[in-house]
């Protein structure tokens, strides 16, 4: 969910070498490719999924991993449907950043970046578009969950630890 | 989720003092009383959201607080509908136990209640037809989740400790 801590995660992820996915890049990236003139980042991203399916996302992400690559991370996963497209190409780890919302709202609220909306009504409407899309399936469903409602050292803490039990 | 540990979580909380209500309790009462003859449980509550609405079985769960109530904790939420209803009569803190869907299957697999499905496709299907009603709204917006994947002692040292924290 937004404001989660999920790229702190990938960050981490990152730093251990680990090669990471952005899905919104790879699909901000068909964007700025193939988008309608005027078309907004969320259409376009509903238009792929109506004519290519709800795992579209992940398939232009299985067309990114390096030949050879032994594990790879893709951070932004938005339905089940994804998770079927990677398990195609292999074992497949879910890990959810979980975060309780009241304190998700104050760190974007803080954070602020220029595509963030910056209300209260406004952020929970987003966090209703991500549910409607089947994000909260994927949370349930995960091998692991870490919370990250303290601070960021307890978070990195726990989240080395996470790392050092899947790798 | 069915295997997580959630009744665990509600024995703990019971034990402390704190009148827990079962949801799915709550539901076979009036399945008992109003069901057509040869209905299904799950078919009975199918039939009585369509009648009266996804927060329909919270409607009824609030009807049982006991006047002068100031805590109640209600165990087996399974969409967002149920969570605005609470929220009509006091504040809700929403607690999500977490547990890996191997662990959880495994587990469910052992206890083999009469009412547990026992194959793994089964099992699939039963988390699927919870994640319909959607629950994993609930989770992803969850104010709190609460990991049980490893001993009993270590879940039950980890609920203590949040209870003492929202208490």
């Amino acid at each position: 969910m937004p404001g989660s801590g999920k790229g702190e995660f990938a960050r981490l992820l990152s730093e251990k070498g680990i090669k990471v996915i952005t899905m919104s890049d790879v699909l901000r990236e068909k964007y700025e490719k193939e988008a309608k003139s005027g078309e907004r980042l969320m259409d376009f991203a509903k238009r792929m999924r109506q004519l290519y399916g709800k795992g579209v996302v992940a398939k232009l992400c299985v067309e990114k991993i390096e030949k050879g690559s032994n594990i790879v991370a893709f951070d932004g996963i938005r339905n089940w449907e994804e998770i079927e497209e990677f398990k195609k190409v292999g074992e497949v780890i879910i890990v959810a950043i979980h975060s309780p919302p009241k304190l998700r709202y104050e760190r974007l609220l803080k954070r602020a970046r220029k595509d963030d909306i910056l209300t209260m009504e406004g952020l929970i409407k987003r966090d209703w578009e991500e549910l409607e899309m089947g994000i909260g399936n994927v949370i349930a469903l995960a091998d692991y969950v870490l919370t990250n409602d303290s601070t960021i050292e307890e978070f990195k803490s726990k989240a080395e630890e996470l790392i050092k039990r899947i790798l």
